[in-house]
């Protein structure tokens, strides 16, 4: 369980992720436990091709359930939408951490393709989530927190295996400028320009930043 | 003229820049004009305080004239703002067309000076209101645009005169990825990571990204 996860059940409670259907083993239990995982790839789904706006209606058709059996899965819409959201959050942070094993040239083409997000517009969904619901909002500053750690964990492993001793930038700045190209990954008629800007924020060094030079 | 407002009547008409009263040199006919400039000033006020969510009626009471008033001079409050904005584009143009009379070293500390807006406050306004009114998102796409094209020049100038002769990103691309900043810059406590990150984007040279550095 991840710090978001937690911070998440901390303020939401356990039964938001682990209704008690699913803490019992018994096989007359089973169906609830499906019924969820359902409902959320049909959220995936309706919040992806309708957008936030999509409804527990359109949802609960989508998974073939009825509107009483998603509240007793889920308080509501944002809820169901904040666990999606932890799963872009999980993509992201293993991307971010699997890139130590790729040749360090790579590190911008892959932190563009991560950024457009696993679903370019459910991300939008997402997005616009976080603009009109509150909850959303802290959440999503919360995930992004943590995403921002780790690029700047995976952007410093980067810069060593490059040898890049003076970068222009600090991690810590680089690894913020470079989560702000995220909204602009989304679109792809953008993302090599995405990717250039990534590269020089990654890799600049203070040798080429020569006031002097005027 | 510029552009943009060119476009604007050319969507609107006239009337929405230059109500009929304006174009009379009556003295009977002034009092409209100074009324038309009071709300334009209460509407600065009224957005800046409360967003754009601001009613009409606030901007009226603000500028002491009746809501009939109002409408005599607007069509509608998105009307108002899309003045507003204007001035603002008006503002980052002019500032950026300057920007070659400065010493070089000062141009990110200029550009992340004029993107945190004349106004921060109006500014986050007139995002909200590009965010939620089509019209108005239309619009704030044809002022980035020119925008746009306004600082590829000052750039291209800069780096002439700071003599970058091989730039690590083109004019084009490292100016769109500096206004992609300008949410940043709205908040003061980023101000001197987005002057970092706008002259990183604006002066680095090939010569320090080395993929054969690894």
């Amino acid at each position: 369980m991840n710090g978001a996860t937690r911070r998440l059940r901390a303020t939401f409670g356990p039964y938001t992720f682990e209704p008690l259907a699913e803490r019992l083993t018994g096989r007359s239990q089973r169906r609830p436990a499906e019924k969820r995982a359902r409902l959320l790839a049909a959220g995936r789904t309706a919040f992806s091709q309708t957008g936030y706006g999509a409804s527990v209606h359109e949802i609960c058709r989508a998974a073939g359930v009825g509107i009483g059996t998603f509240y007793q899965q889920f308080p509501d819409k944002s809820d169901l939408m904040r666990l999606l959201m932890d799963d872009e959050h999980q993509y992201r942070v293993s991307a971010f951490d699997a890139l130590a094993a790729k040749p360090p040239g790579d590190l911008a083409s892959e932190v563009s393709r991560v950024l457009a997000g696993s679903d370019p517009a459910l991300l939008r969904a997402m997005i616009e989530g976080c603009e009109t619901d509150g909850r959303l909002r802290d959440f999503g500053r919360d995930l992004r927190k943590e995403t921002h750690e780790r690029l700047v964990a995976a952007l410093a492993r980067a810069r060593e295996s490059r040898k890049i001793r003076r970068p222009a930038l600090d991690a810590k700045t680089a690894s913020w400028a470079m989560l702000l190209m995220g909204d602009a990954a989304k679109d792809p008629a953008q993302s090599d320009d995405v990717r250039k800007v990534i590269d020089i924020l990654a890799f600049a060094g203070d040798d080429t930043i020569e006031p002097g030079r005027a």
